[in-house]
């Protein structure tokens, strides 16, 4: 978290005015989020209404009608007020949390109150079942308890659909994942093993104060030469050698936002100035079956088209079929949202599309190169309202380790 | 996150071996936790069983015959097994997680699932509302759905219970501390304002890779002269002028651990060689205080007893009594548990007592001196089942700011 105390408020005022447009625009009357010590799990959404500032128990409530209104503990009364957001903030003083909400909902009179959970999208899901139960408990009796209503929709397009500010975060992630490639590609020699790889990346990435777009122990992923399979795996102590690849996954999470790229290099043996054509005609072929995944990425688009036309470039060139999907979500999480791109819809489950504003990674068709390794990419796009536009610039060509 | 690469995974075993053994001495036959990306919320006790390590949606189960059982996505395999503490990893093929879990189920006949959900222990209750109504349809039509059962007394004493690994995360985050602390004597002049102090304290504190214990907004807080009054505030534009005091709340988070003290400066005015009779006299009282409640610190002693303890000195010393509690639990988040030291047992709530392995702040007894400023400490105190022991290195004397 150490970037985020140059997160800018105006991030939280867009963040806090797209979500009282998206309440204006759905069947609810009011959106309710409890506060929280963010280093501690809770509410994925709730630096969206707060940035990152820690606070104890409390509501946060937005009205249909624009109002913003914060109840919290008399010792945190300064914090909801160092956002410029929050234009009515009440303390507890003899009145418990539970008497502020009820006096008012009383005032605001909701017919329905949207809250943050949801079966499917992770993301959308904030609320905890202690706190749901306290809601409950904290209403009974009041005719609010049965307007607590499930406000996935909301949650769910508050993170899909990026302001502004939000993907300038992104390039900003994006450009210092191409300051920490660019170390390794001066450092990388034949022989490094991928713990060796994994540690320098992550020593510079945290000397400048960033951290890994996920967890370090396994990102980056490295995956050197033939190894049984790729997926995510901590480091292991084999050896880049002469006539193998390897791929990389990797992002850096800069002031709360991440990236996500996959990148591939080779190790020439003696007298090769380039990847031998195998690996070349596969590298070629999978930046094709993400160009063409990538140009699906419309708004409105149902989100298990992309997959197949990826997949499609793979078979007709010859290659086995892939088994995973082709793209996530990408924010403030690395996998930010519940419209992956799946490989197809299953029976009974619920079509999602892609919305204008979300931005995806277009990746992965993993392939083996038998005694070479596996080859892959991944790019991170953004959706516009005139269609997909690349955050990241693609590797145009397989890097080479010089000895 | 930067640090966790290094978190040792023998500290996810002795937390495991302790969930088990806390489980067998429990009425549950099984405790049920969902895998998680962890920068993004979630349960606030998924580290202890997985280490810092972002998995996609799985489940965890511990049962009170020893088993480690992991149900996780294909991609995520080799995740659990780096951990070298599950036993059993499946990873769903053709099957769904549902259909895994109920698998499992019929097979353990579990008579009691625990859940972590508590409506008054935030750092117990990490369920949210939508994986709570998975879980029910994904048992439902099965016994097992009428045997999903409240866990928060296990989710509550895993926390509150530190290992000894915990205890040296602890100590090596107060080391960290008075690093930095160090470094600011140094640096310190006449004329620093709050936010000059708080932004030289995070950017030594992210040099070393480390982060400050709670959000960077308001940590460190820094309180300089006699401001109106003390709490969660960001730093302001105050210089620290000759006859103030300035004080300080900060802590250094390292490998996931927290510490957090209070410490106070004075700035002489020309020819004083130490802050003046008025601040030492309270200062003394405030330490006087915080011993006093220390002692009180001892296994089975309810949380309502130190802080009058610690009230009483200050008042018989002629001080207006302070408004707040006096600590709260410390450990992987900085407000680590449920059982704060609370002023007094309000009616109908519920007693909770203090346990053996616990570690708390002592702090606060804020008073002010006119024209001067807030004086108050704060100290972190290991519960051993003999006693208090002092993790800080308490303040002998207030420092002085040289020009």
């Amino acid at each position: 978290m150490t970037d985020a105390r140059t997160l800018p408020d105006p991030l939280a005022a867009e963040k806090v005015s797209q979500s009282l447009a998206l309440l204006r625009a759905s069947r609810h009357d009011a959106w309710l989020m409890f506060t929280q010590e963010l280093s501690q799990g809770g509410d994925p959404n709730y630096p969206f209404w707060m940035g990152e500032r820690d606070l104890g128990l409390g509501l946060l409530l937005l009205t249909r009608t624009g109002e913003r209104i914060a109840l919290v503990g008399q010792l945190d009364a300064a914090l909801p007020a160092s956002t410029g957001v929050w234009d009515t903030i009440v303390h507890r003083g003899q009145a418990s949390l539970a008497e502020l909400l009820r006096a008012q909902l009383a005032r605001l009179q909701p017919a329905s109150i949207a809250l943050n959970y949801s079966t499917t999208n992770a993301m959308a899901d904030g609320l905890t079942y202690g706190k749901f139960l306290w809601l409950q408990r904290a209403l009974a009796g009041t005719p609010w308890a049965e307007r607590l209503a499930c406000g996935e929709e909301l949650a769910g397009r508050l993170r899909a659909a990026k302001t502004p500010a939000e993907i300038s975060l992104i390039r900003a992630a994006l450009a210092g994942t191409y300051e920490i490639l660019a170390l390794l590609q001066a450092w990388l020699r034949p022989g490094r093993t991928g713990r060796e790889v994994h540690r320098f990346i992550l020593d510079e990435t945290a000397r400048r104060g960033w951290q890994p777009s996920w967890t370090p122990d396994h990102c980056p992923v490295v995956t050197i030469g033939p190894v049984a399979a790729m997926g995510h795996t901590p480091p292991g102590a084999e050896q880049l050698l002469p006539g193998q690849v390897m791929q990389l996954d990797y992002g850096v999470r800069r002031e709360g936002y991440c990236a996500d790229i996959q990148r591939m290099w080779y190790c020439p043996q003696p007298g090769e100035a380039a990847a031998p054509a195998e690996v070349q005609r596969l590298f070629a072929a999978i930046q094709a079956g993400i160009r063409a995944a990538a140009r699906e990425l419309r708004p409105g688009v149902p989100t298990w088209r992309p997959a197949p036309a990826a997949l499609k470039v793979l078979v007709d060139a010859g290659y086995p079929e892939p088994v995973y999907g082709v793209g996530h979500q990408l924010g403030r999480a690395t996998h930010d949202g519940g419209a992956g791109l799946i490989r197809r819809l299953e029976p009974g489950q619920q079509e999602l599309t892609i919305e204008a504003g979300s931005v995806y990674t277009v990746e992965g068709l993993e392939t083996l190169v038998p005694g070479r390794g596996w080859v892959s990419q991944e790019e991170d796009v953004l959706v516009t309202p005139d269609g997909p536009e690349l955050l990241s610039n693609p590797q145009s060509e397989i890097w080479l380790v010089e000895g």
